[in-house]
Protein backbone atom coordinates (compact mmCIF):
# COMPACT_ATOMS: atom_id res chain seq x y z
CA UNK A 1 0.00 0.00 0.00
CA UNK A 2 1.11 3.36 -1.06
CA UNK A 3 2.62 5.47 2.07
CA UNK A 4 2.10 2.34 4.55
CA UNK A 5 5.85 2.85 5.63
CA UNK A 6 5.37 6.54 6.65
CA UNK A 7 6.05 8.07 10.27
CA UNK A 8 3.31 9.38 11.99
CA UNK A 9 4.93 12.99 10.78
CA UNK A 10 4.88 13.33 7.44
CA UNK A 11 1.53 10.72 7.42
CA UNK A 12 0.26 13.78 9.32
CA UNK A 13 1.44 16.63 6.99
CA UNK A 14 0.09 14.19 3.65
CA UNK A 15 -2.83 14.35 5.58
CA UNK A 16 -2.98 17.96 5.91
CA UNK A 17 -1.97 18.25 2.42
CA UNK A 18 -4.62 15.90 1.21
CA UNK A 19 -7.10 18.35 2.95
CA UNK A 20 -5.53 21.18 1.21
CA UNK A 21 -5.64 19.90 -2.43
CA UNK A 22 -9.22 18.98 -1.73
CA UNK A 23 -10.44 22.57 -0.91
CA UNK A 24 -8.52 23.96 -4.12
CA UNK A 25 -10.07 21.42 -6.20
CA UNK A 26 -13.59 22.54 -4.13
CA UNK A 27 -12.56 26.13 -5.06
CA UNK A 28 -11.56 25.55 -8.55
CA UNK A 29 -15.00 23.58 -9.04
CA UNK A 30 -16.83 26.37 -7.47
CA UNK A 31 -15.05 29.31 -9.49
CA UNK A 32 -15.70 27.48 -12.75
CA UNK A 33 -19.01 26.53 -12.06
CA UNK A 34 -19.98 30.50 -10.99
CA UNK A 35 -17.82 31.38 -13.77
CA UNK A 36 -19.89 29.71 -16.17
CA UNK A 37 -23.09 30.84 -14.56
CA UNK A 38 -22.35 34.76 -15.12
CA UNK A 39 -20.70 34.29 -18.01
CA UNK A 40 -23.45 32.64 -19.72
CA UNK A 41 -25.75 35.46 -18.74
CA UNK A 42 -23.56 38.51 -19.38
CA UNK A 43 -19.80 38.35 -21.14
CA UNK A 44 -18.70 41.13 -19.24
CA UNK A 45 -18.73 39.51 -15.68
CA UNK A 46 -16.21 40.57 -13.49
CA UNK A 47 -13.72 38.81 -11.30
CA UNK A 48 -15.39 39.53 -8.47
CA UNK A 49 -18.25 39.16 -9.37
CA UNK A 50 -17.26 35.78 -10.38
CA UNK A 51 -15.21 35.48 -6.59
CA UNK A 52 -18.77 36.73 -4.97
CA UNK A 53 -20.77 34.02 -6.31
CA UNK A 54 -18.09 31.43 -5.66
CA UNK A 55 -18.00 32.66 -2.33
CA UNK A 56 -14.07 32.47 -2.65
CA UNK A 57 -11.71 35.52 -1.98
CA UNK A 58 -9.92 37.53 -4.75
CA UNK A 59 -6.84 36.11 -3.75
CA UNK A 60 -7.61 32.44 -3.81
CA UNK A 61 -9.36 32.87 -7.24
CA UNK A 62 -6.10 34.65 -8.70
CA UNK A 63 -3.85 31.93 -7.15
CA UNK A 64 -5.92 28.91 -9.28
CA UNK A 65 -6.50 31.31 -12.04
CA UNK A 66 -3.73 33.97 -13.08
CA UNK A 67 -6.07 36.14 -14.87
CA UNK A 68 -9.47 36.35 -15.96
CA UNK A 69 -8.83 35.11 -19.36
CA UNK A 70 -7.23 31.99 -18.11
CA UNK A 71 -10.14 31.32 -16.04
CA UNK A 72 -12.06 31.65 -19.23
CA UNK A 73 -10.44 29.51 -21.02
CA UNK A 74 -11.01 26.91 -18.78
CA UNK A 75 -14.87 28.46 -18.69
CA UNK A 76 -14.47 27.03 -22.41
CA UNK A 77 -12.62 24.19 -22.78
CA UNK A 78 -15.17 22.63 -20.28
CA UNK A 79 -18.23 23.25 -22.64
CA UNK A 80 -16.17 22.43 -25.61
CA UNK A 81 -16.07 18.75 -23.75
CA UNK A 82 -19.20 18.72 -22.78
CA UNK A 83 -20.63 19.39 -26.09
CA UNK A 84 -18.71 16.86 -27.36
CA UNK A 85 -19.73 14.77 -24.97
CA UNK A 86 -23.54 15.33 -25.83
CA UNK A 87 -23.15 15.21 -29.57
CA UNK A 88 -21.01 11.97 -29.59
CA UNK A 89 -24.05 10.56 -28.32
CA UNK A 90 -26.40 11.29 -31.03
CA UNK A 91 -28.04 9.19 -33.72
CA UNK A 92 -26.85 10.77 -37.09
CA UNK A 93 -28.15 8.02 -39.21
CA UNK A 94 -31.07 7.69 -41.62
CA UNK A 95 -32.90 10.26 -43.45
CA UNK A 96 -30.43 13.33 -43.52
CA UNK A 97 -32.51 15.77 -42.70
CA UNK A 98 -34.38 14.18 -39.79
CA UNK A 99 -30.72 13.28 -38.65
CA UNK A 100 -29.35 17.35 -39.27
CA UNK A 101 -32.79 18.49 -37.15
CA UNK A 102 -31.84 16.34 -34.27
CA UNK A 103 -28.33 17.69 -34.75
CA UNK A 104 -29.63 21.02 -34.97
CA UNK A 105 -31.46 20.34 -31.60
CA UNK A 106 -28.99 19.22 -29.60
CA UNK A 107 -26.84 21.93 -30.48
CA UNK A 108 -28.97 24.66 -29.81
CA UNK A 109 -29.63 23.55 -26.42
CA UNK A 110 -25.68 23.56 -25.95
CA UNK A 111 -25.14 27.27 -27.68
CA UNK A 112 -28.19 28.80 -25.41
CA UNK A 113 -26.86 26.69 -22.00
CA UNK A 114 -23.41 27.73 -22.96
CA UNK A 115 -24.93 31.50 -24.52
CA UNK A 116 -22.85 34.44 -23.55
CA UNK A 117 -20.09 32.14 -22.82
CA UNK A 118 -19.09 32.55 -26.51
CA UNK A 119 -19.50 36.17 -25.99
CA UNK A 120 -16.80 36.57 -23.20
CA UNK A 121 -14.31 34.34 -25.03
CA UNK A 122 -14.71 36.31 -28.29
CA UNK A 123 -13.87 39.45 -25.92
CA UNK A 124 -10.89 37.80 -23.90
CA UNK A 125 -9.41 35.01 -25.89
CA UNK A 126 -7.75 35.07 -29.59
CA UNK A 127 -9.84 34.29 -32.70
CA UNK A 128 -7.90 30.75 -32.76
CA UNK A 129 -8.85 29.73 -29.77
CA UNK A 130 -12.64 30.47 -30.24
CA UNK A 131 -12.89 28.13 -33.82
CA UNK A 132 -11.38 25.60 -31.81
CA UNK A 133 -14.61 25.73 -29.73
CA UNK A 134 -16.33 24.81 -33.09
CA UNK A 135 -14.31 22.37 -35.05
CA UNK A 136 -15.60 19.10 -33.63
CA UNK A 137 -19.30 20.35 -33.95
CA UNK A 138 -18.69 21.48 -37.40
CA UNK A 139 -17.14 18.19 -38.60
CA UNK A 140 -20.46 16.48 -37.49
CA UNK A 141 -22.24 18.81 -39.53
CA UNK A 142 -19.77 18.56 -42.33
CA UNK A 143 -20.13 15.51 -42.89
CA UNK A 144 -24.05 15.05 -42.41
CA UNK A 145 -24.51 17.87 -45.48
CA UNK A 146 -22.01 16.00 -47.47
CA UNK A 147 -24.43 12.96 -46.97
CA UNK A 148 -27.52 14.85 -47.73
CA UNK A 149 -26.20 16.68 -50.60
CA UNK A 150 -25.12 13.54 -52.00
CA UNK A 151 -28.30 12.12 -51.29
CA UNK A 152 -29.93 15.04 -53.47
CA UNK A 153 -31.87 16.40 -50.02
CA UNK A 154 -29.47 19.22 -49.85
CA UNK A 155 -29.03 21.78 -52.27
CA UNK A 156 -25.09 21.26 -54.03
CA UNK A 157 -25.07 24.99 -55.68
CA UNK A 158 -23.56 26.46 -52.71
CA UNK A 159 -20.10 25.97 -51.17
CA UNK A 160 -20.57 23.66 -48.31
CA UNK A 161 -18.26 26.09 -46.02
CA UNK A 162 -21.36 28.63 -46.73
CA UNK A 163 -23.92 26.27 -45.88
CA UNK A 164 -22.15 25.38 -42.64
CA UNK A 165 -21.47 29.39 -41.34
CA UNK A 166 -25.07 29.70 -42.22
CA UNK A 167 -26.77 27.13 -39.73
CA UNK A 168 -23.68 28.30 -37.02
CA UNK A 169 -25.00 32.13 -38.04
CA UNK A 170 -28.73 30.90 -37.68
CA UNK A 171 -28.37 29.23 -34.03
CA UNK A 172 -26.37 32.17 -32.59
CA UNK A 173 -28.87 33.86 -33.95
CA UNK A 174 -31.12 32.67 -32.18
CA UNK A 175 -29.88 32.31 -28.74
CA UNK A 176 -29.41 36.32 -29.41
CA UNK A 177 -32.67 36.11 -30.42
CA UNK A 178 -34.39 35.03 -27.08
CA UNK A 179 -31.69 36.70 -24.98
CA UNK A 180 -33.32 40.04 -26.72
CA UNK A 181 -36.60 38.52 -25.46
CA UNK A 182 -38.02 38.31 -29.15
CA UNK A 183 -38.64 34.67 -29.09
CA UNK A 184 -38.91 32.24 -26.54
CA UNK A 185 -36.72 29.64 -25.86
CA UNK A 186 -39.36 26.71 -25.92
CA UNK A 187 -39.57 28.34 -29.58
CA UNK A 188 -36.08 28.60 -30.17
CA UNK A 189 -35.26 24.97 -31.68
CA UNK A 190 -38.07 24.52 -33.96
CA UNK A 191 -37.52 28.03 -35.62
CA UNK A 192 -33.79 27.00 -35.78
CA UNK A 193 -34.22 23.59 -37.53
CA UNK A 194 -37.35 25.07 -39.90
CA UNK A 195 -35.03 27.85 -41.09
CA UNK A 196 -31.93 25.67 -41.37
CA UNK A 197 -33.63 23.07 -43.66
CA UNK A 198 -35.68 25.83 -45.35
CA UNK A 199 -32.06 27.33 -46.53
CA UNK A 200 -30.40 24.15 -47.32
CA UNK A 201 -33.50 22.31 -48.94
CA UNK A 202 -32.56 21.49 -52.63
CA UNK B 1 -23.05 91.92 -42.49
CA UNK B 2 -21.62 90.21 -39.49
CA UNK B 3 -18.36 91.24 -37.97
CA UNK B 4 -18.67 94.28 -40.34
CA UNK B 5 -18.16 96.47 -36.79
CA UNK B 6 -15.01 94.77 -35.90
CA UNK B 7 -11.71 96.36 -35.29
CA UNK B 8 -8.68 95.35 -37.41
CA UNK B 9 -7.16 93.16 -34.34
CA UNK B 10 -10.28 91.44 -33.03
CA UNK B 11 -10.70 90.36 -37.32
CA UNK B 12 -6.68 89.08 -37.54
CA UNK B 13 -7.77 87.32 -34.39
CA UNK B 14 -10.98 86.21 -35.93
CA UNK B 15 -8.87 84.85 -39.22
CA UNK B 16 -6.55 83.01 -37.16
CA UNK B 17 -9.46 81.33 -35.20
CA UNK B 18 -10.50 80.49 -38.24
CA UNK B 19 -7.50 79.05 -39.86
CA UNK B 20 -7.60 77.11 -36.37
CA UNK B 21 -10.90 76.25 -36.99
CA UNK B 22 -10.10 74.74 -40.35
CA UNK B 23 -7.24 72.73 -39.48
CA UNK B 24 -9.26 70.93 -36.69
CA UNK B 25 -11.78 70.13 -39.33
CA UNK B 26 -8.97 68.44 -41.26
CA UNK B 27 -7.39 66.68 -38.13
CA UNK B 28 -10.97 65.60 -37.33
CA UNK B 29 -11.74 64.27 -41.18
CA UNK B 30 -8.30 62.56 -40.92
CA UNK B 31 -8.92 60.71 -38.22
CA UNK B 32 -12.36 59.89 -38.60
CA UNK B 33 -11.23 58.31 -41.83
CA UNK B 34 -8.11 56.63 -40.50
CA UNK B 35 -10.34 54.96 -37.68
CA UNK B 36 -12.69 53.42 -40.74
CA UNK B 37 -10.33 52.29 -42.73
CA UNK B 38 -8.49 50.30 -40.18
CA UNK B 39 -11.36 49.64 -37.96
CA UNK B 40 -13.36 47.73 -41.17
CA UNK B 41 -10.37 45.29 -40.77
CA UNK B 42 -9.21 45.10 -37.17
CA UNK B 43 -11.81 45.75 -34.21
CA UNK B 44 -8.76 46.03 -32.13
CA UNK B 45 -7.25 48.63 -33.75
CA UNK B 46 -5.45 51.11 -31.24
CA UNK B 47 -5.43 54.76 -30.98
CA UNK B 48 -1.60 54.76 -32.09
CA UNK B 49 -2.44 53.33 -34.83
CA UNK B 50 -5.31 55.32 -35.81
CA UNK B 51 -3.28 58.30 -34.87
CA UNK B 52 -0.61 57.25 -36.66
CA UNK B 53 -2.60 56.14 -39.68
CA UNK B 54 -4.13 59.63 -39.90
CA UNK B 55 -0.56 61.54 -39.60
CA UNK B 56 -1.62 63.30 -35.90
CA UNK B 57 -0.47 63.70 -32.97
CA UNK B 58 -2.16 60.90 -30.13
CA UNK B 59 -2.89 64.79 -28.00
CA UNK B 60 -4.53 66.22 -31.12
CA UNK B 61 -6.22 62.67 -31.04
CA UNK B 62 -7.50 63.43 -27.59
CA UNK B 63 -7.80 66.83 -28.31
CA UNK B 64 -11.35 65.73 -30.73
CA UNK B 65 -11.75 62.68 -29.17
CA UNK B 66 -11.57 62.23 -25.47
CA UNK B 67 -11.47 58.38 -25.83
CA UNK B 68 -11.28 55.34 -27.97
CA UNK B 69 -15.07 54.63 -27.32
CA UNK B 70 -15.90 58.42 -28.18
CA UNK B 71 -14.29 57.77 -31.91
CA UNK B 72 -15.65 54.67 -32.41
CA UNK B 73 -19.05 56.06 -31.24
CA UNK B 74 -18.47 58.82 -34.37
CA UNK B 75 -17.29 56.22 -36.87
CA UNK B 76 -20.39 54.18 -36.04
CA UNK B 77 -22.77 57.28 -36.68
CA UNK B 78 -20.79 58.42 -39.66
CA UNK B 79 -21.37 54.97 -40.84
CA UNK B 80 -25.65 54.66 -39.86
CA UNK B 81 -25.68 58.26 -41.63
CA UNK B 82 -24.35 56.58 -44.85
CA UNK B 83 -26.19 53.10 -44.68
CA UNK B 84 -29.30 55.37 -44.23
CA UNK B 85 -28.48 57.47 -47.14
CA UNK B 86 -27.97 54.37 -49.60
CA UNK B 87 -30.81 52.53 -48.40
CA UNK B 88 -33.06 55.67 -48.83
CA UNK B 89 -32.02 55.71 -52.77
CA UNK B 90 -33.55 52.13 -53.25
CA UNK B 91 -36.38 51.10 -55.10
CA UNK B 92 -38.43 48.70 -52.53
CA UNK B 93 -41.71 48.49 -54.63
CA UNK B 94 -42.82 45.57 -57.30
CA UNK B 95 -42.18 42.05 -56.19
CA UNK B 96 -41.19 41.82 -53.15
CA UNK B 97 -38.80 38.56 -53.49
CA UNK B 98 -37.01 40.62 -56.03
CA UNK B 99 -37.53 43.84 -54.22
CA UNK B 100 -35.78 41.30 -51.10
CA UNK B 101 -33.11 40.80 -53.13
CA UNK B 102 -32.07 44.25 -54.51
CA UNK B 103 -32.42 45.33 -50.42
CA UNK B 104 -30.33 42.11 -49.08
CA UNK B 105 -27.77 43.34 -51.97
CA UNK B 106 -27.17 46.56 -50.67
CA UNK B 107 -27.34 45.82 -46.82
CA UNK B 108 -24.55 42.91 -48.03
CA UNK B 109 -22.16 45.90 -49.61
CA UNK B 110 -22.82 48.37 -46.59
CA UNK B 111 -22.02 45.37 -43.72
CA UNK B 112 -19.12 44.65 -46.12
CA UNK B 113 -17.61 48.51 -46.37
CA UNK B 114 -17.93 49.03 -42.73
CA UNK B 115 -17.01 45.44 -41.38
CA UNK B 116 -14.92 44.47 -38.60
CA UNK B 117 -16.38 48.53 -37.21
CA UNK B 118 -19.18 46.22 -36.00
CA UNK B 119 -17.64 44.32 -33.84
CA UNK B 120 -15.10 46.81 -32.65
CA UNK B 121 -18.38 48.88 -31.83
CA UNK B 122 -19.72 46.25 -30.18
CA UNK B 123 -16.43 45.38 -28.00
CA UNK B 124 -16.44 49.29 -27.30
CA UNK B 125 -19.98 50.68 -26.55
CA UNK B 126 -23.17 49.91 -25.09
CA UNK B 127 -25.24 47.14 -26.75
CA UNK B 128 -28.42 49.61 -27.33
CA UNK B 129 -26.03 52.26 -28.98
CA UNK B 130 -25.18 49.10 -31.19
CA UNK B 131 -28.79 48.44 -31.97
CA UNK B 132 -29.39 51.69 -32.81
CA UNK B 133 -27.30 51.23 -35.38
CA UNK B 134 -29.53 48.68 -36.75
CA UNK B 135 -32.76 50.75 -36.37
CA UNK B 136 -33.54 52.07 -39.80
CA UNK B 137 -32.38 49.10 -42.04
CA UNK B 138 -34.47 46.99 -39.94
CA UNK B 139 -37.67 49.14 -40.28
CA UNK B 140 -37.14 48.38 -44.20
CA UNK B 141 -36.56 44.87 -43.78
CA UNK B 142 -39.81 44.72 -41.79
CA UNK B 143 -41.77 46.70 -43.43
CA UNK B 144 -40.94 44.38 -47.00
CA UNK B 145 -41.13 41.09 -45.12
CA UNK B 146 -45.17 42.46 -43.88
CA UNK B 147 -45.74 43.24 -47.58
CA UNK B 148 -44.35 39.83 -48.81
CA UNK B 149 -46.14 37.87 -46.00
CA UNK B 150 -49.32 39.37 -47.55
CA UNK B 151 -48.59 38.87 -50.70
CA UNK B 152 -48.21 34.94 -50.08
CA UNK B 153 -44.66 35.05 -50.84
CA UNK B 154 -43.13 34.58 -47.48
CA UNK B 155 -43.87 32.15 -45.21
CA UNK B 156 -46.13 33.40 -42.30
CA UNK B 157 -45.75 30.84 -39.74
CA UNK B 158 -42.57 32.16 -38.46
CA UNK B 159 -42.52 34.86 -35.92
CA UNK B 160 -41.47 38.23 -38.06
CA UNK B 161 -39.19 39.12 -35.46
CA UNK B 162 -37.57 36.18 -36.19
CA UNK B 163 -37.30 36.63 -39.78
CA UNK B 164 -35.21 39.89 -39.43
CA UNK B 165 -32.66 38.18 -37.44
CA UNK B 166 -32.31 35.71 -39.64
CA UNK B 167 -31.78 37.86 -42.43
CA UNK B 168 -29.65 40.06 -40.70
CA UNK B 169 -27.35 36.89 -39.19
CA UNK B 170 -26.90 35.44 -42.97
CA UNK B 171 -25.33 39.14 -43.62
CA UNK B 172 -23.70 39.38 -40.79
CA UNK B 173 -22.10 35.65 -41.08
CA UNK B 174 -21.17 36.27 -44.91
CA UNK B 175 -19.56 39.58 -44.23
CA UNK B 176 -17.49 36.69 -41.40
CA UNK B 177 -17.20 34.03 -43.91
CA UNK B 178 -15.42 36.77 -46.63
CA UNK B 179 -12.98 37.88 -43.98
CA UNK B 180 -11.86 34.21 -43.20
CA UNK B 181 -11.48 33.44 -46.85
CA UNK B 182 -14.25 30.62 -46.74
CA UNK B 183 -16.35 32.63 -49.60
CA UNK B 184 -15.21 35.52 -51.79
CA UNK B 185 -16.65 39.19 -51.53
CA UNK B 186 -17.96 38.76 -55.20
CA UNK B 187 -19.86 35.59 -54.36
CA UNK B 188 -20.99 36.50 -51.29
CA UNK B 189 -24.33 39.12 -52.34
CA UNK B 190 -25.87 36.08 -54.39
CA UNK B 191 -25.25 33.90 -51.49
CA UNK B 192 -27.31 35.96 -49.13
CA UNK B 193 -29.82 36.88 -51.29
CA UNK B 194 -30.43 33.00 -52.28
CA UNK B 195 -29.98 31.42 -48.61
CA UNK B 196 -32.33 34.00 -47.34
CA UNK B 197 -35.23 33.77 -49.71
CA UNK B 198 -35.47 30.02 -49.20
CA UNK B 199 -35.10 30.61 -45.75
CA UNK B 200 -38.22 32.91 -46.20
CA UNK B 201 -40.50 31.38 -48.79
CA UNK B 202 -43.49 30.91 -48.27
Amino acid sequence: MRGAGMTAESAGASSQDRAKRADAVRNIESIVAAATRLLAVDPDASINDIAKAANVGRVTLYGHFDSRATLIREVVDRAIAQTEEALADLDLDGDPREALGRLLEATWHLTHRFGAVVVAASQALPPDQIRRAHDEPVLRVRALLERGRDAGEFRRDMPIDWQISVIQAIVHGASAAVHRGEISADEAPVLVRDTSLAALAA
